[in-house]
């Protein structure tokens, strides 16, 4: 999809350098045992909790297991879920018993040390703190007899037990050397509980830490946890919080993922067990650098480089075929750019006006790329883009090896979860990839006013949407803004940007909320465009129309519904109307826009300027545009006349 | 993907058979504006609501959006949402009403004489009863000035006005002839509101009802109304007691449908368009006969003929290529069937074992099943096939042409959702369909025990999973029974029943939560069986594997916790493991169920025993059968051995 050559190089995940185990829940991975097992080892994870269904469904019996953990280099760290065990009668505590030994013997078996039990959550549950301290003490005594320790967790929405504090009250009754605590970190933060109660915990009762993040839900807390987990630094908790205070207090234990996610459920366990992996890695780094009272040796990650100063975007690439590629760049002509620059040694050319600059990338049309163009590469500037590579590798981004002439600049490139490759360069460099275009002979005119790349926008594949903001957020060190959602026509989106601090590079991510089935409006759904800022868009629109861009009309019912909402300068109304261009506004300022047609099947450009200090997308207009662009699509298609406006 | 041909013949759906007019709102449906009015005309409805979002972002001015409608024979009924108008400050107030008058324009050149006014979510709102009801009729003077009324709509989450006796209050303190009330029956039955305080409003302030059923699910009321709800009849709302309050107290209105839901919103809109349409003429039969109170003119459906009683499963057809139809026919032979006829003119064999039937329809390998077997007909016994035909075709259902010989039986069938012919026959009518099979000359032995046919099985295209629901419901005249949901190896699985009372005829739906990708363990996703039942299931899969059927062999792991779990009969679990038959319970009774390898690529056979008054389908194992038969395909497609139990 790019300038160089895609093939990954998968570097092989080292485990020395990490300060802490880490391991990972079967459960947050799609397919059988054998398929989760494989994916957690090549992802260079230290251990697993294998997820009791997983077992019962494997062929495998549990001494094959764990073969099979010690043939792949993982521990067996934890067996789980054991529920319902305690605050019950007497007969039934009888059957607990018997049921516990059962599985002390399947875990005897599969090498596994340790048995989660959770809080129950029957109705029937017995609110005596006394019983259910007396009963876990009994457990943990059986279990003991056999070198197997008991967990004990409690459930957001446990009957009786539901916060961690009550199940350390617990555990401190019960009073048994094989009995203490794990603490999972969505039970704990679902509830907004304070973590800095896990300080007054002794560590040696720490015996095991779950770690999930999940968005901010107003629901059910069951089906929240059930769904919409999400692995560290993908949601909205302090995860770096969380796991400090655990160190602080002297767990020694593992890092382990427990993510219950529709998405990753489905989604290849083999890419989802990389993700998982670099959630851990950055979320070290995060405690890292947050909680310097951390022993050192628990949270260091010697080999993670810290991540550069990004400052813009270098260029975008897209890639086209012949046909496309007129089509483009007779666009990016009436959106006035200049054809500046011709590769040496590939079919790529450079158009730039001020510092926004695009490459044209002319690929055979039977390529990956078989919409008619499509961004093949986003690079960003970097102040060491060396750095930022080393960082990207340890990170366990797939690094593109580069093809080049003998005097090219080597620009370091990874692949990004949509398959687009990220380029580190420094455009300032007298020898950066500049260098590497000969001058066409025109130099960039004033153009239309367009300034520099604002942003550009990628609609994800349905599987790696949180998988691609958690890379942006630890490769490039950008910050995820809130995610939003919105009623687009062909179905619910939901987007969320990624940024540097200062703004100077903004990648906007969408997914459709269901995957697309493509089956009555093909084609409408994985849209990419790259959107350039102006100082004036009514003067740079008209400038466009002029040139003769292709830009998107805009229903006059669209001006209709402003002016009855708003109360608009009629003049700067009247003016929008004429150029389709769109309007937004925050608290911070407003946001003036403009798109082109689609270009190829899915590329198109916008044209933004921003007024005060807006900090969105215009993600309330995109319903707008995807319907125009609809219409167009079916006008050619079908060859109906546009109607009139 | 039958015997008959397949190709539909849609039925005109005619509009004047129906008591009440019948609306849906342009929200209910994807693509754009004009995608949607083409759909809601298609599938027969009278009128629409107008969703404003979708005006705005419709290249069609208001006049030619009335046009438009006029020619597709549609009424616009209402325009909305209008937001946030009420409860606010005076100069607030003054902009809303300008805000207003805008929107009147636009309905005046819409034709549309309603507008829906939602009650206020803004945390700002006036907790005033008076304020508001003076604020409503300030606005009801100005619309009544245009020959426009006001429907006022509690929404369910409103800040200070959330339940419709509360917006009655509001309207009535109002008291403006313009001025009434919109009925939304999920904001109503949301709040588990009783709906027999409609009956004290005057039938002439009900201005408008709004339609919409839902799942019973515990979350934040607004992201259920937001994502969740459903066409009548598909959900647990009780639609026909709020419709017939409703038409008792006198309202005169369509029946309209207002359904947000995430996978209607990207479905093909003609295919939801005639749901929801099936879905309000199955809903006014309900009326009908359960409030025999209500004016007949009001709720009459004429051309509804009763559904008929269903009494059995006659045949299921699989529709097989030369390849797949030997390895069923081993199967089935295997299984103890016989084959027993051959069709007078198609090459297709009727196999039989007890009352259960399987017809083998050997296809050319390039027609539509690519996957070597496939379901291609369920035929139900119905007391009056002809009757069954009928009732389906009023209720939409796409008629399959028959080609046939001339002595043979005629044959009504429908098109189910997934393209499964649905045959309604009398297998003990003299001339019926056996009478098409000329004898093999063998007779159906006792085989290994198997009695009839319990269920089939079918997965649902992602997008048709609640229209098959409905489709059963009203068009076969089923029960549906609680959704459940598992986490199957592959994604989570949503899986619902529809039986007759009496339980002769049972169709076992399923869908992905999530549409698959089929990215990474392609062909898992849409299988298909068929269940026969059994009274003694250990003595027949010992008669079956002496047999040599193809028997899904089931892990140690499973009989294991099995053990640990329950405390079983010894003899009874030593034999269940011996024979890979499979436990469950509910509180009825008791369930023993074993599988056959997959034949092809999606077909497999199951053999049940019921104990008791179990009633369920051991869905609680689907995930032991999902792993064992990926086991399967993982081994045979790389050539790898099984490993050993």
């Amino acid at each position: 999809m790019s300038t160089v050559d895609t093939t990954t190089s998968p570097s092989g995940p080292s485990r020395s350098n990490l300060g802490a185990r880490t391991g990972i829940a079967t459960v947050c991975l799609s397919g059988t045992l054998e398929d989760k097992l494989a994916a957690a080892a090549a992802a260079g994870f230290d251990g697993v909790e294998i997820f009791e269904n997983d077992l019962i469904a494997s062929p495998w019996p549990p001494r094959q297991v764990r073969q099979r953990c010690t043939d792949l280099g993982l521990s067996v760290d934890l067996y789980q879920p054991f529920r319902e065990f305690d605050a019950v009668s007497p007969d039934v505590f009888t059957a607990n018993l018997r049921r516990a030994e059962h599985k002390f013997d399947v875990m005897e078996q599969l090498g596994s040390d340790t048995l989660l039990v959770c809080s129950s959550v029957s109705q029937d549950a017995a609110h005596d703190d006394d019983l259910i301290a007396e009963q876990l003490h009994t457990l943990a005594c059986r279990a003991a007899e056999r070198g197997i320790r008991i967990a004990y967790e409690a459930l957001a929405w446990g009957r009786h037990v539901n916060t961690y504090d009550h199940s350390w009250e617990i555990v401190r009754r019960a009073d048994h050397p094989a009995l203490g605590l794990c603490l999972d970190s969505f039970h704990v933060l679902s509830r907004a509980s304070d973590p800095a109660g896990i300080g007054d915990i002794p560590g040696d009762k720490l015996f095991f830490l779950q770690l999930a993040d999940a968005p901010r839900l107003d629901m059910d807390v069951l089906q929240w946890s059930r769904h919409h987990r999400l692995f560290p630094g993908q949601g909205a908790f302090d995860l770096s919080a969380f796991v400090g205070r655990a160190f602080a207090a002297g767990y020694t234990g593992p890092l382990s993922l427990e993510v219950f996610n529709d998405v990753f459920r489905q989604s290849d366990p083999g890419r989802a067990a990389v993700d998982a992996m670099r959630s851990l890695l950055f979320l070290q780094e995060q405690v890292e650098v947050g909680h310097p009272a951390v022993p050192q040796d628990r949270a260091r990650v010697t080999e993670l480089p810290p991540a550069p100063d990004l400052t813009g975007h270098a260029f975008t690439e897209l890639a086209v075929d012949d046909a496309s590629g007129k089509q483009v760049a007779n666009a990016l002509a009436g959106l006035g750019f200049t054809h500046t620059g011709q590769h040496r040694s590939k079919p790529v050319q450079l158009w730039q006006q001020g510092s926004a600059r695009v490459l044209l990338n002319t690929t055979e049309p039977s390529a990956s790329n078989e919409s008619g163009a499509a961004v093949s590469a986003l690079a960003v500037d970097s102040a060491d883009p060396t750095r930022s590579a080393r960082r990207a590798e340890a990170l366990l981004a797939p690094v593109l090896p580069r093809t080049r002439g003998a005097d090219e600049a080597s620009l370091a490139a990874v692949a990004a979860p949509d398959g687009t490759s990220v380029f580190f360069c420094r455009t300032d460099d007298d020898a950066g990839w500049p260098a590497d275009f000969l001058s066409t002979g025109r130099s960039p005119e004033a153009g239309v006013g367009l300034t520099r790349t604002d942003h550009v926008a990628l609609t994800q594949p349905f599987d790696h949407f949180d998988e691609a903001t958690l890379f942006y957020r630890s490769v490039l060190g950008l910050h995820p803004e809130n995610p939003t959602e919105f009623a687009a026509p062909f179905g619910l989106v939901r987007s969320r940007a990624v940024t540097d601090p200062a703004r100077e590079v903004r990648i906007a991510l969408s997914v459709a909320l269901l995957r697309r089935g493509e089956e009555w409006a093909p084609g409408v759904s994985a849209p990419q465009h790259i959107a350039f800022a102006t100082d004036d868009i009514i003067a740079g629109a008209r400038a466009m129309r002029a040139r003769g861009a292709p830009l998107l009309e805009i229903s006059g019912n669209y001006y209709d519904d402003l002016d009855a909402r708003l109360t608009l300068d009629p003049e700067l109304l009247a003016a929008m109307r004429e150029c389709s261009v769109l309007y937004d506004h925050d608290e911070h300022g407003e946001f003036l826009h403009c798109y082109t047609e689609v270009l190829g099947s899915r590329i198109f450009f916008e044209v933004v300027q921003r007024i005060g200090g807006y900090t969105g997308y215009g993600t309330t207009n995109a319903p707008v545009r995807m319907a125009a662009h609809r219409r167009l699509r079916v006008a050619r298609s079908t060859g109906a006349p546009l109607n009139e406006r």
